[in-house]
């Protein structure tokens, strides 16, 4: 099978335009077929601030309701997901911007209210990536915004590191995958205030003795469990690593 | 070549939820391949007033600077258009959202300054309508929002009508195509106030014809003229007709 990578990056760095510049140039220098899935929060949020919109964040999740739907929906799928695919386009890149709603690629449904209501949040139930595959044969690069649907008209918000996950394990059947989750430091570290004392390679049973020796703890624990899903449904690995070094071999490369 | 129909609905009637569930009904009605593409200008100057942004129109064109330019991408490319995605998906359409940045399927370069300075608003250069037609053949229905790029990384608005008749023609090479263009009337009419009096047929001809005798006026002459300028580039018909009439035979028929 041929190789894609499937880069995950944060609002933050696509938010900034010096910072998306070197991210897209960084990105186009990845060998092989790539999708670039990315956030949006920062700009959300300051769009719904100017709009009279309050955010409301509970367990990192944005509460969404009709009129914040309305605002990811312009900011992800319109605002930020634009200015990447026109800066792609810029640098010879053959972007094509997606939401789960464009050909139906990945349908969600509404995350039922158990101790906190969402909103107009979606659980990733199908995606549909053959079509997907067939494009990204043709040297087409989806960037893919956090935004699902749910077949019956509605959009829906969804994490952008869980689609990432969902469209990595889908596209599986037809790549070797490479999933790539950007955040601030280079890698899994080691010790928490040496930069540099990056991990190289997690396996899961280093994974439990380093949790069990509180080296890894805090919300890297969820990031790495759903690396081992991920890999567990077919990724060939995941590397976790700073959003500059995504075009290079570093970082922590997580494997079954 | 097989049949296509390019729709093209201006922004009132997809902004308002149920004469916009109309239309995607009667638009999945209409047999054969199917592209679909929209304004938003209503919702553009909503979001933009609330934002403290005024909306400037010079010669019913918006004068778009840097401000104005990020809530046409976020409106038309984000919240129109992934309304009509998901709507059409709702209803077994397989529907595409594009702005020309996506696939680089239209090019445009920043209309120069003359008398007036339009800013951020782009004259079509270049459309690539192969890869279109490629997904049009596999039943995708594209849904073209009015935004352009000039591939070097930056989004320009351009007037929804441009890019239906610019997109008309390029397709005009893969399918034999009828581009349908929606307003308030049933079609040209013969007599202002009698909305019944809807002329079937209009050829350059009659046209001249009818301009000499004043029947037709005013903004009906260029878009008259437009649409005699699609077919002399390879568009098979041209139809104007009133939204709730396009999956019918209705309307006033342009031809060679």
């Amino acid at each position: 099978m041929e190789k894609l990578t499937l880069v995950k990056v944060g609002g933050k760095i696509v938010e900034e335009p010096e910072t998306l510049k070197q991210l897209l140039y960084d990105f186009s220098k990845i060998e092989g077929y790539k999708v670039l899935v990315h956030g949006g929060g920062r700009s959300a949020t300051a769009i719904a601030a100017k709009l009279g919109i309050e955010s409301i964040m509970v367990n990192g999740r944005r509460v969404t309701d009709e009129e914040t739907l309305k605002v990811v929906t312009m900011v992800y799928g319109g605002l930020v997901n634009k200015q990447i695919v026109a800066g792609l386009q810029a640098i010879g890149v053959n972007a094509l911007g997606l939401t789960g709603a464009d050909l139906n690629y990945m349908r969600s449904e509404k995350r039922p209210v158990k101790d906190v209501n969402y909103g107009f949040v979606g659980d990733v139930k199908e995606v549909n990536a053959d079509i997907l595959a067939d494009l990204i044969g043709k040297n087409v690069v989806p960037v893919l915004a956090p935004l699902t649907h749910d077949k019956a008209g509605n959009m829906l918000n969804t994490n952008a590191d869980t689609i990432a996950g969902e469209a990595a394990k889908a596209l599986s059947k037809h790549f070797e995958v490479t999933l790539m989750f950007c955040f601030e430091k280079k890698g899994v570290l080691m010790s928490e205030n040496d930069d540099e004392s990056v991990i190289a390679e997690i396996t899961p049973a280093l994974f439990e003795k380093y949790v069990a020796e509180g080296i890894i703890s805090g919300g890297m624990i969820p990031k790495l469990e759903n690396s081992f899903d991920a890999i567990n449904a077919g990724v060939k690995q995941v590397i976790i690593t700073r959003a500059n070094l995504i075009h290079t071999a570093g970082g922590t490369k997580v494997i079954g």
